[in-house]
């Protein structure tokens, strides 16, 4: 036996744990996703991914699988068959199958797919400087939307390691940082932190918006604009944040050392107030 | 019972056609496809499919699920126990999984999942003249790869038919042409055909290759560079091209008439030269 799997309704063993070969998100990546880190057995942020998961939908047109308690109920249930102390749950939905593959929708009233399932990790043993490359975002245009086309992504993850760095951070046409491969990206320049403004070019943070908020609260400037990857190479401090890996330092970039290695003083403030508030918050 | 489906070394019942929730093909778009033509039985431009899929799967660093001689003997086993005559053999290829969600590919040795089914269709009934919509191209930056991030053009689709039209042309930033929704592009203008020419930009269609082939062997004009929307919606024919729906005329633009929304003479001459070509030359 295996971890306990929830899908369309029923809480499964992970082995049994199957879809159609004609579902969409199979066949389409028609289909977004979440993933929410779990605290000593508590949620961290479940409003805010929540909310994302219900703007996802609707971009897409996609009907929602079920409201608010019932998915807090679900993310509980896993928690409590699982035993999972640190980690995350992953949600996945899906647009479902019409039976046979199509690029029209299928009809009104086709379930959806709902998966959940719990991952765990040690998440704040986790700290760690990071080296990064930068490489081209090949992206689609709407990285707004949560969705699981994830192979750049995945290739660049891919790239990091054949490289032996840790990550990738993404850059658009013009030379724009846009995200790292699986979080938002940070620099530190004339002592405001400095990230990427809310468009269809970024993926919206639940994360970046909770460290945005937490660094005015503290009285830290905050600058969302593009900045280029040579601004971020000259940057005084530079960082990545998202779910699974909270606050985390970047000190290479392209092989060239971030303020010399060290691990700045805002990066280091804004992953302690970033975990305190979730610990505080966490439900 | 419904069709028989080939999944990972065995023919089933598609009702039992299943994969894993943790499959990459599912939660990362981590697959390729192909769709390969059916016509009295016999397979269309198989060779040319197998090259593409080869293609793909290199592009990605895959490995390749079995070699030329399996691969065509699971086709031909699909048609003989679907009983197919016309319509289409859908293959997928995915990296399988490593038994939990990860950006990063999963220990060389992994299986692929590999599922190829059939679905019926008249495929030489379907002529219609289509009237189409021009869209944003949403997708990734690799169109050159079959993957299955599908969700852009399965947008678009879907857009097309809410403005009451048969399929959207995609548009890239400067005003170009890239393809339709699931189908090459291509315009008549001062005699020639023009059609994109192939880069990453977009698919490289194997019905486009023999369409292009088949012109020259004509001694029609094949120019392949971009075209813009302007140039599509003045040019003397407009048409499209895919492994299911052979040569399709495009008779409307952005609700502008085709020279007088009449199907012109070198798209209905295609159409007779690929049809023919592809009977006499399927296995």
């Amino acid at each position: 036996m295996g971890r306990t799997v929830f899908l369309n309704g029923e809480y499964i063993d992970e082995s049994a744990a199957q879809v159609s070969v004609f579902d969409r998100g199979f066949t389409m990546a028609d289909a977004v996703y979440e993933v929410t880190a779990v605290l000593g057995g508590k949620l961290v942020d479940f409003a805010g991914h929540e909310t994302r998961l219900r703007r996802s939908l609707r971009e897409l047109d996609m009907p929602s699988p079920c409201d608010t308690a019932e998915l807090l109920a679900i993310h509980r249930k896993l928690i409590d068959l699982n035993a999972l102390a640190d980690g995350m749950i992953y949600l996945q939905v899906t647009r479902g199958s019409s039976g046979d593959r199509s690029f029209y929708y299928p009809a009104a009233g086709t379930p959806p797919t709902v998966v959940l399932y719990t991952q765990a990790k040690s998440l704040l043993d986790n700290f760690k400087p990071l080296r990064v490359i930068t490489l081209e975002d090949l992206r689609w245009a709407r990285r707004d939307i949560k969705t699981v086309q994830l192979l750049g992504p995945s290739m660049a993850k891919m790239a990091a390691k054949a490289a032996g760095v840790d990550d990738a951070w993404m850059v658009d046409a013009v030379g724009n940082v846009t995200e790292s491969t699986s979080a938002n990206a940070y620099i530190v320049a004339d002592g405001k932190i400095v990230t990427r403004n809310l468009t269809s070019d970024i993926l919206h943070g639940i994360t970046r918006a909770a460290v945005v908020r937490l660094a005015k609260e503290a009285a830290l400037e905050v600058e969302e604009r593009a900045f280029t990857v040579d601004e971020a190479k000259a940057a005084q401090e530079a960082f990545l944040t998202s779910a699974s890996s909270f606050v985390l330092p970047v000190v290479e970039i392209d092989g060239v050392a971030i303020a010399g290695s060290a691990v700045g003083p805002v990066t280091t403030r804004m992953r302690e107030l970033y975990v305190d508030a979730m610990r505080a918050s966490a439900i």
